[in-house]
């Protein structure tokens, strides 16, 4: 079988490469689903590369549900994959952040999950590129524009997603939005108006999502998630006509969406004629190994993706998107026509000059180096103060899950790390659990922060 | 011909390159509308590329808008291309801009209403208000912000608009939208939760507001609007729930809504309970008097009043106010912070820094100037050019009524000005009329536009 992968000369590591080419074969056909690939040993020397890069990829592609591993025979292409390859979509993350409407006793530290550090917004490289787009842009662009938001953005938003999150897209299948929250709402009243009543939330899950259902006057109905993520046979008994999805790192729970989890997620979706929303907040932030590539990318014909910069540089920015299924792309683009104005085109040409000058790439390299330091300080930190605890969804995103001792009221916790100028989340899943967020926690306040929360545990404790 | 063309050492394909090239050449006018292109052949022979890349560069910018097949003559830049590639596609914005949706020849001359100046938007102080901001904006606001919107800027215009429109607030009666539409469906959105269901819009008016109404799912009742503005008698048999009215300015006529009008419209909504919702979309250009002042200002408590930067500044900042009566300010802002973010905290403290420094006002007195000369010479050329011509609506706004004579066909005198190349829009009311936007017209060119309108008229006529 001769694939025709080309790992040339191209941009990126040897892996990406070849892990794009493989996505690339099964979304043009190339390779089918069933179709079996070559050993990891005999691709390897195909290609003159060596077998541990073969082996890495195909796990990824298999995480990422392109490709199963069936014992006995080797490594296959999904049932599912790539079909509908041309149509793309996507709906990612914005406000995983639902601060509080009351006052609450001032935190020294704050520990919510969902912010990254706004101290290193590249606040003067954001006032050049506000300053240079304002120096060129022509005054025709001053005046309304396209519904969607600016071209350059778009058209940038295409090629960046497609290399970082291996989304399948178009300009004219992104419609910009004023953040994931704006990006949800606008596709419920587009959606409404063609029938759509039902929504299905993850449970637990970001509470925002819920509250854009509902503020468009639709049923969110909560579906449980479990260690492989959104429980697809309880989605399949719901009856709902879309699901709201965090397939790369569950909101708040970590879990990455299994590999026979995404493979049925798409083929309810097909069956059903359902949409699939897949929230993609933070996926750029993986630490064990590169980010799980989008949902959308595996059934662009049945995913929207949504994404925002809150998370990439800041939530203050208010830029987000909407990636759209080739079906949607008119009546969304259309609804937000009629129901909103297009947005900062300033602010949206300055984001195109940040992507394509690769400042923003630069920017997510060091933040990923800042939150990986941040991370490791923290897991040591809570093995060595609160061994009693577990920790869970460490491998993704800017929070853990601090597993509590059984029998530990978690709200509890959150009150007594309140009275330790500790700002906190629960969990409010299955077990008794806390956020703990280290987007903004400087490396050295963690120990001293983490001695605060076990403190706050151990004062919570029933008995205590 | 050279183009300039450099498809070598960048990212992409070699097809998406040459795409790029080609748009970016045309969006910097290397490449003008109508220039043609040279033949797929030679292009590829000069680039040292295949001829099979070149076609389906040219089909892509044919699809998008940015070329067009010319039978017998090869490839041409479209019409339209180039006045920020945005505008062809039939998806543009906003206020009262409609622009058609179908692809017209381009105009030498922006007539439509609606329109400010672009050219003199303060692009070097709005650099620097962006600048400012940025260095000394805390950390902590480039987060998730009040869903209301920035309190600097809710504190700025609860001052200005009380000076300068009569209007009576506070910054927590205020929230922040990305424009009047945006503003209007985040109104009726809440008000549906309430039991709005029928909105009653002015007739002739601005289609967008009749866009937000339905698209948030709700009736849109046309209510009249003859020389004293919206008929209240009829107002007052329509049942709605609610009204949106435009009573400094009436769009299009540029009636005043009549004194004794306003009373009988505030008496209607306390009678019903019903909601006004003033549109006070160019209040503040009045060239024989002082702007009327707001209808708010006589009902706060009945009286939601919408505006935006769109005439003031540019429509492309996208920041626009709702003012809202005591009882209606927490369900808006709860429901805008359900289904909405806050919006950009950059561009809302810099508009905050424009007003607190005089700045806006400063704008605002060169921009009346300016557009009291165009206003005067329109007037001395159409009495000049036109005199079977009637003018109403001149004494405020950004355009002129041409009333035609009786028997004339508006939307003939639409094509035939569209052939002269200037863009005009008809009033679609109930006498033969079309609107003359002088807000991007350079006093220079009035005379000729004049003229040209005139002929336009003549060739129009019945028998002509």
């Amino acid at each position: 079988m001769d694939l025709h992968l080309s790992i040339g000369a191209r941009e990126g590591s040897l892996r990406g490469r070849l892990e794009n080419e493989l996505r690339e074969a099964i979304r043009a056909g190339r390779l089918t689903p069933g179709d079996g690939l070559p050993s990891s040993r005999a691709l390897a020397v195909d290609l003159g590369i060596s077998r541990g890069v073969v082996v890495e990829a195909y796990e990824q592609l298999t995480a990422e549900g392109y490709l199963v591993a069936v014992v006995g025979s080797g490594t296959r292409v999904a049932a599912d994959a790539g079909r509908g390859g041309d149509e793309g979509s996507g709906l990612e993350g914005q406000a995983r952040d639902e601060l509080p409407s009351v006052a609450e006793p001032r935190a020294r530290h704050h520990l919510r999950p969902g912010l990254p550090d706004l101290a290193s917004f590249p606040r003067r490289r954001w006032a050049a590129a506000l300053t240079d787009t304002l120096r060129e842009l022509p005054d025709e662009r001053l005046s309304y524009g396209d519904a969607r938001g600016a071209v350059e953005l778009r058209e940038a938003l295409a090629g960046y997603l497609g290399r970082a999150r291996g989304v399948s897209s178009s300009a004219d299948r992104i419609v910009l939005t004023g953040g994931l929250r704006t990006g949800l709402s606008l596709l419920w009243g587009a959606l409404a108006a063609r029938g759509l009543r039902r929504v299905g939330i993850e449970q637990p899950g970001w509470p925002g999502q819920g509250a854009t259902v509902v503020a468009a006057g639709l049923d969110a109905v909560p579906v449980a998630v479990d260690g492989d993520g959104l429980v697809v046979e309880e989605l399949e008994r719901s009856g709902v006509d879309a699901v709201v999805v965090t397939p790369a790192n569950q909101f708040p729970t970590g879990a990455v969406l299994a590999p026979e989890r995404r493979a049925a997620l798409v083929a309810w979706a097909r069956r059903e004629g359902a949409q699939i929303v897949e929230d993609d907040y933070d996926a750029q932030y993986r630490y064990d190994r590169d980010p799980v590539g989008s949902l959308q990318g595996l059934a662009p014909d049945r995913t929207v993706h949504g994404g925002s910069v809150s998370k990439l540089l800041a939530p203050g920015l208010a830029i987000g998107w909407l990636v759209l299924p080739e079906r949607l792309a008119g009546p969304v683009a259309e609804h937000k026509r009629s129901s909103q104005g297009a947005g900062s085109v300033i602010e949206q040409v300055a984001l195109a000059r940040l992507i394509d000058s690769g400042e923003l790439d630069r920017h997510l390299r060091r933040s990923r180096r800042l939150y990986r330091g941040r991370r490791e300080a923290v897991l040591a930190a809570l093995a060595r103060e609160l061994p009693e605890a577990r920790v869970s969804g460490a491998a993704a995103g800017l929070h853990v899950v601090v597993l509590l001792p059984s029998g530990c009221d978690e709200e509890a916790v959150v009150s007594e790390a309140a009275r330790r100028s500790l700002a906190l989340e629960a969990m409010r899943g299955r077990e008794p659990a806390v956020l703990l967020g280290y987007g903004r926690l400087p490396e050295e306040s963690v120990a001293s922060v983490v001695r605060a929360l076990a403190e706050a545990v151990r004062s919570a404790r029933p008995g205590a």
